[in-house]
């Protein structure tokens, strides 16, 4: 990703409608929220991520002389408003919860508080960018809870969509618990672990597989796990593996990390059986890494059958998260500054009733239960609500508003969710290493209950809305329904 | 993508083999082919893309000083591999199937002839750029196929995994023959038509729905199209959007073009009603444009059940393919050049039958029926092989050998698929431009029987090897089998 080239990285209409705004005069300070509708896989939550690259995004945004030239080409845009964008910057306010943060559908997870004109050019690009990474964090994270320990390595380069989603996907997938990636040039630009094998093509470049074996033993006995099943993995791979461990601790050399990858065949069969050849050989510290079209769902069937393997290199389903391969966050109108300063709390309608917007200037509570530290809900609510956790609180659902729950004073902590990122245009947000990242979301995915990092079916975690929110919503909502 | 950082969009052990080559002194010659093994959503063939992305990959390959300095500090390259790679260039052949090129499983699309420790390093890269752009390029194809004639834009950039897959995905899906993409950027990089209307956001910024929708009719009459589902589809957008627009014509002025755009609720219910209202109204020229999370399934119900829909806007499922996330494409040796210059073929045997390679230096011809013009097999020989269409050519299947067809001399023509792209390291190939290559694919079409562009459970082409071919990988699998 280019950072100088991402500003017409963008929705035609965006530029239309800002051109719009120019020609009406109307510029006034607006809030758009970005949230989503639904946790990825059925998750019981989501990961989020990809904020430093929106902020580099937003740092960046400015209107080349070639871009202006472009856009004056396509015929629609006067020259007036083109030397308006010859000038652009962004003059806002941006607020977000931070990256490697457990999140819920339908809270705002980043807002923008800016000039109308330039909040909504940016709301694709910010899109596209967190869209892509909390998908691929919360794919990582459902692939790290089923291996149950075991590290995975995310192999995925080569199917993912394109550079940008092999490099950010990357990024993503260690925030979400990978242990390292293939991806070098992820390795260089986000300093995290690189890791790997070789191929096939090492195999069948020498003239057979012993030799193949030996010589990438020579070559790195540090880390020498050899693939074991371009001709056939219990015939040939394994005990061509074996003789070559064998020799090289009899010739009195010591390996760092060793073991044998398994790719192809029925992984939980060969690796039991591989096991078992290399336990009696003696080599009881050799690791088993699998690989091969696995996602969180094999992986958690293998582990229940026993599969003696240590390792997973997880490529396609994780970089694509193939099952559910897109994250439905979407940038919503929230509010409209009146000529008094005070923010105007906006409604969206749908047909559909899941698509309606929650109105006006909000942030998120995360309510914890005192004794567990467990995260018992998140509350939505004006950002200049505040609340006494020793007094009672009342959560109650939204939509089905007879579900209550009561949390006594004194039973339960708060803590805000969003930080500042950008004031008046100025960054005054230091992104943390991605290291720092995937340690803070180890942490928060501890804040949450077993039944919620579940697999399948999860208990959801309660997204509530305070009494204030609630009543503003439901009179707009009725406002709109008289009309 | 930034062109001068793609180097290290590799995986790691691409440089791990390179250092084992180097060590070893084998730097032989080798020949590794891209293929598929089976087309993305059941499809009956598939769309080449990406070719242009590779060559500026491969032209641009260099290693830094910074890289060479990262790739030191992992601590497992030597000082003098790390010395060669700051002079690495590559210096091979390469051969591929023009983009927009309708292919098939199994066949090589791409072919690299180089030595082995240049042609290791290139396989990722080349992989993710052709496996992104391919699955798109197929995925719109299809799209486009199930609107039977309505045009198709592409509207999923806030749902790409990334920029880049928004970028390359717009490219594509141009390619597989949308007729625009909403991606300004993609507008300007590759020259394609851009498209576009207003958001919600529109709407809500006005006090009501008919003063944002008069507006947008004074600053935009030559491509006024009025999305109508803020409020109420039926009982505020239309009406609102028929009033202006009975204005806008009773002042006297003109629209290019002019209609509305649904994006919720029941497609086919709500077009025809709103048809009926723009009709009985006068305006039986206005368009009805749809969007909301549309795919060639959903779109090919609409058209089946009278949906008055006369224009797509496809976001999500094109962008990500999302029912079939990742096209398969593999990179694996197939030969390696012996101290005579003559390439060895090699072959990878798997406990998955399906993964089992064709072996030796290839190319593909396709063979068209003489009188329909029609694709009847594609056949996969060794390079060096000539065929005589006025002589008998039999086609027989490499797996259910009996399943034979004999095509008489004179009922058939031939022509060679691949093309040379780099020889000696030097691009000898000049890309066509995007819209060259789509109406290039067009005709590529036109090439392909309707039953194997239906959508559902079409008929698959035969791809089938030549004789020579044939006894050659028999050869080989039964020395295999007998070590």
């Amino acid at each position: 990703m280019n950072k100088q080239d991402l500003t017409l990285l963008t929705d035609l209409y965006e530029l239309t409608m800002m051109q719009g705004y120019y020609v009406k005069g109307q510029n006034e300070k607006v809030i758009f929220d970005v949230f989503f509708r639904a946790n990825p896989c059925n998750n019981g939550y989501s990961i989020c991520a990809g904020l430093e690259q929106v902020i580099d995004y937003i740092k960046n945004l400015n209107f080349t002389y070639e871009d202006v030239d472009y856009l004056r080409g396509l015929g629609i845009f006067s020259e007036d408003f083109l030397h308006y964008l010859s000038g652009f910057h962004f003059s806002g306010d941006i607020y977000a919860i931070p990256e490697g943060s457990v999140i819920f559908p339908k809270e705002p997870i980043l807002k923008v508080i800016a000039p109308i004109m330039e909040a909504q050019l940016v709301e694709t690009a910010i899109l596209t960018i967190l869209n892509h990474q909390c998908l691929i964090a919360t794919k990582a994270s459902r692939v790290v809870y089923a291996a149950n320990g075991d590290g995975i390595m995310e192999f995925g380069l080569r199917r993912a969509q394109g550079p940008d989603a092999g490099l950010y996907g990357a990024r993503a997938a260690i925030i979400g618990g990978c242990v390292g990636t293939s991806n070098v040039l992820a390795g260089q630009l986000f300093d995290v672990p690189v890791m790997g094998t070789h191929a096939h093509s090492w195999i069948m470049s020498f003239p057979d597989e012993y030799t193949a074996f030996k010589a990438y033993a020579d070559l790195y006995p540090d880390n020498c796990t050899l693939l074991v099943d371009t001709y056939d993995t219990l015939k040939s791979g394994v005990p061509n593996a074996i003789r070559v461990f064998r020799e090289f601790k009899e010739s009195g050399r010591k390996f760092g990390k060793y073991g044998i990858r398994l790719d192809s065949g029925d992984l939980a069969y060969l690796s039991k059986q591989a096991r078992k050849m290399l336990d009696e050989a003696g080599f009881t510290d050799a690791t088993i890494t699998a690989s091969n079209d696995l996602d969180e769902y094999l992986l958690h069937d293998l582990k229940m059958q026993g599969a003696a393997i240590n390792s997973w290199g997880v490529g396609t389903h994780l970089i694509t998260s193939k099952d559910c391969p897109s994250f439905g966050g979407v940038y919503k109108l929230a509010a409209i500054q009146n000529s008094e300063g005070e923010f105007i709390p906006k409604i969206k309608i749908s047909e559909n009733t899941e698509k309606i917007t929650n109105p006006g200037n909000k942030t998120i509570y995360r309510v914890y239960e005192k004794d567990s530290g467990k995260v018992k809900a998140d509350l939505i609510c004006f950002a200049d609500e505040t609340f006494d956790p020793s007094e009672d609180m009342l959560l109650f659902d939204p939509i089905e508003t007879w579900k209550k729950t009561k949390m006594p004073g004194g039973s339960y902590t708060l803590r805000e969710m969003m930080v500042p990122v950008f004031r008046n245009g100025e960054c005054i947000y230091q992104s943390p290493s991605v290291k720092e990242i995937a340690d803070y979301c180890r942490q928060e995915k501890d804040s949450l209950w077993e039944e919620t990092k579940r697999l399948f079916y999860p208990h959801q975690i309660y997204v509530d809305l305070s009494p204030r929110l609630y009543e503003v919503k439901k009179n707009l909502l009725d406002q709109v329904n008289k009309a």
